[in-house]
């Protein structure tokens, strides 16, 4: 055996390019807010569900086209047959809402919440493997709906401590409108695709590809004049007004804005709303209201939270009209946004609450059964399980941000030491560590 | 555009073999019973880590043979390389502990809850994407390791609602002095993977094989009388004694079973857990106490809750020795059990405390209003945000099992139904709807 596992190659531990291990401190603050979250959904009556990782690569290419094929991890299965990593939590819910359609309440409220994994070239920032954070309204096309998802967000970047953040929204319908009444409507999808680059490129590039298009620099900068706000700080029904006019006069889509716009009024959260026109998310399935998230402290970060409506979002599977809204969070570009606010959401990584150290005094019999008192008073105890010094014990309640040290148990009397506040109880039994330990904390 | 539609094909939204989705009804209790455990975990100061779900195919096969290559989902990235799906959390955590030991706390606990793959023929009750629960203390060979994971299990089982449990301890260090006293060591291996399938084929025929390998009926027979208790109800201690004097006399490893058996009776859960020389597990790293968990009104699911002592873990990544101590739970399969067992916490399928609902007479803003108060309270409410008529709407409700419905909201007074009991209360406002429900519900 001994020569054996001399003999053995050592194989190297390495991870995949884009791919990486989250370690205690990255992984603890964000299943705390993946749980803030949640709890948040669930307020609102969304409920989750969750697809398999991997399904046949037809039916989630059917949706994307040509450049998401490069992206995404595909093979041949052991039983032959052609499979794909879940590339987004859109299409597969796609699948699901078409099979599944009989079993579920509609309108339908889901969120889910998990991994997708991309092929990529992985950037700053960017992975192959992240977690994607969806919620959607599915069942209706009204206003409500809208409403609906715009306030899940406004509520989900409170509880997540960000100051300043600004949902950009725009409404497909209204731009469409536009390019009717400029008599350019057959081009729409180029167009949107072209004005999608605003940010990235500049408004001279998007002008100059749009009279390259349209062959009319008239055309092309009515365009630019619907998509470009005169102030920064237009206020919503303003800008509403001017695409209106722009447009050719109010529609049904102009009124559905109205009434969102009056909504967010009403529940005195509309400060953190913008009408910004230049908005047009690229993916062709968005019909109506779509909108993108900026964190106004942190703008390179891009968006954080972007969706739309979707008025068949189903449509690749069955012939049943599903018109829904929804929303997606990257929670993994969010996690990393967070953490350079300084967000305390993003720093919460401690492993318990108090740690009861080894002392030769102190038999592990008393330190369980002590353990096991704190923890009835919902405290969570990490017991030191190891025999070294009590400074190396010090050092590795430290460095895993547990805030109470217990030691020297004697008869069911312990020293409590807060390592925060420096101050030391003598001689409590865990009954009172536990009652000062729950004072200390809230 | 219409046209298009017409001609477009329908892809058949099917699945793929083995792989299913999680519909509400299954994913929210599933969801409670990781936040369950997940912070019981943390009150014993576990700390959750992830790893990629893809690996290179080198670093996962290193351990587990021929058996597991063929189960595992691997293929060809689109850079060239050999990549697969994690099997299980183990090995993967032993890549984990080899590559960022220099950033964790030793001694280090974490549990992992999260899915894996395999590709092995779905059978009733099992998937080819599962998630598995595990939870180790690394850095460690002690008997208070040993017994806090006994004592996790023990904690994790009660906060399920299982009434009846049982824990089945072994040790292969026992066992092996065992046949070292037979003087058929050299055996270990194969006499192990004979035992181990008492369960399946029966004592006659694990007698017949061990018979065939060593040639020796009386030899058999002693390995036989070691893995056979007396009485199914063989105290703890006595199973202990006898096994010590098969093995020729009392020993470090017998000792240890004493030390935590101490323990347990120390901590009054020793009732859950029998000594069941039985048990070996089949893997290979197990070198020390081993353990599977059975639920005792439901034998036929097999162990739901197996690990055991590891002196090498990640000897495959790295020189450096690396003990520890593991449990892992089967989800999946445990969630059918507790489904089976009527346990409460297997049926929480409720999608929000209250429902508004939309009666011609409640503006939406008002019911919205309602809402944000309701939810203040800490109250789930899901806004009906369609136009049906009232008898779909409360049918909406009760798919979800809803307990609550608010209606006829005028001037913000509300009539509040509880579906369960029939009760009404009439003309209440938000805030004291708040109150009725929250006291209504604890």
């Amino acid at each position: 055996m001994g020569q054996e596992k001399e003999a053995r190659t050592i194989i190297k531990p390495r991870l995949l390019k884009g791919f990486r291990d989250s370690l205690p401190d990255a992984e603890i603050p964000k299943k705390a807010i993946i749980g803030r979250l949640e709890q948040l959904f669930s307020s609102y009556g969304f409920v989750p569900i969750d697809t398999p990782a991997l399904e046949y690569t037809e039916v989630l290419l059917g949706k994307g086209g040509g450049e998401t094929d490069k992206q995404i991890f595909h093979f041949e299965d052991n039983g032959g047959r052609d499979v794909a990593m879940r590339f987004d939590l859109t299409v597969p819910f796609a699948r699901f809402l078409a099979l599944n359609r009989n079993s579920l309440p509609m309108p339908f409220k889901r969120y889910h919440v998990n991994k997708v994994w991309r092929g990529e070239n992985p950037q700053k920032g960017r992975y192959r493997e992240f977690i994607q954070c969806d919620f959607d309204i599915v069942g209706l096309d009204n206003a409500e709906a809208d409403f609906e998802i715009l306030s899940v967000m406004h509520a989900s970047f409170a509880l997540m401590g960000v100051e300043h953040y600004r949902f950009h929204l725009a409404h497909r319908g209204i731009f469409n409108q536009m390019l009717a009444h400029l008599q350019i409507a057959e081009h729409n999808s180029e167009i949107l695709r072209i004005v999608d680059k605003l940010r990235k490129i500049g408004r001279l590039a998007v002008l100059e590809q749009l009279q390259a298009l349209l062959g009319d620099s008239t055309k092309a900068q009515a365009i630019l004049r619907y998509i470009e706000k005169e102030r920064e700080d237009e206020p919503f029904l303003t800008t509403l007004a001017r695409l209106e006019e722009l447009g050719g006069g109010e529609s049904e889509h102009s009124r559905r804005m109205r009434t969102i716009h009056a909504y967010l009024v009403e529940a005195q959260i509309d400060e953190h709303y913008i009408l910004d026109p230049s908005i047009t998310r690229g993916l062709d399935y968005y019909t109506g209201l779509v909108y993108e998230t900026f964190l106004v402290d942190l703008p390179h970060y891009g968006s954080v939270c972007s969706g739309g409506r979707y008025n068949d979002l189903a449509s690749l599977y069955t012939k049943e009209h599903l018109p829904g809204v929804g929303s997606s969070i990257g929670l993994d570009r969010l996690m990393s946004a967070l953490t350079e606010l300084g967000s305390p959401i993003a720093q919460s990584g401690s492993s318990a609450d108090v740690a009861i150290l080894n002392t030769p005094s102190s038999p592990f019999a008393e330190r369980d059964r002590a353990a096991r008192t704190l923890r009835k008073a919902n405290i969570a105890v990490s017991v030191y399980l190891d025999e070294r010094k009590i400074g190396a014990q010090y050092k590795w309640a430290e460095s895993q941000a547990i805030r109470f040290v217990l030691t020297d148990g004697q008869r069911d009397r312990f020293t409590l030491k807060d390592l925060q506040s420096k101050e030391v109880w003598e001689a409590v039994s865990a009954d009172e560590a536990a009652a000062i330990i729950t004072k200390e904390l809230h």
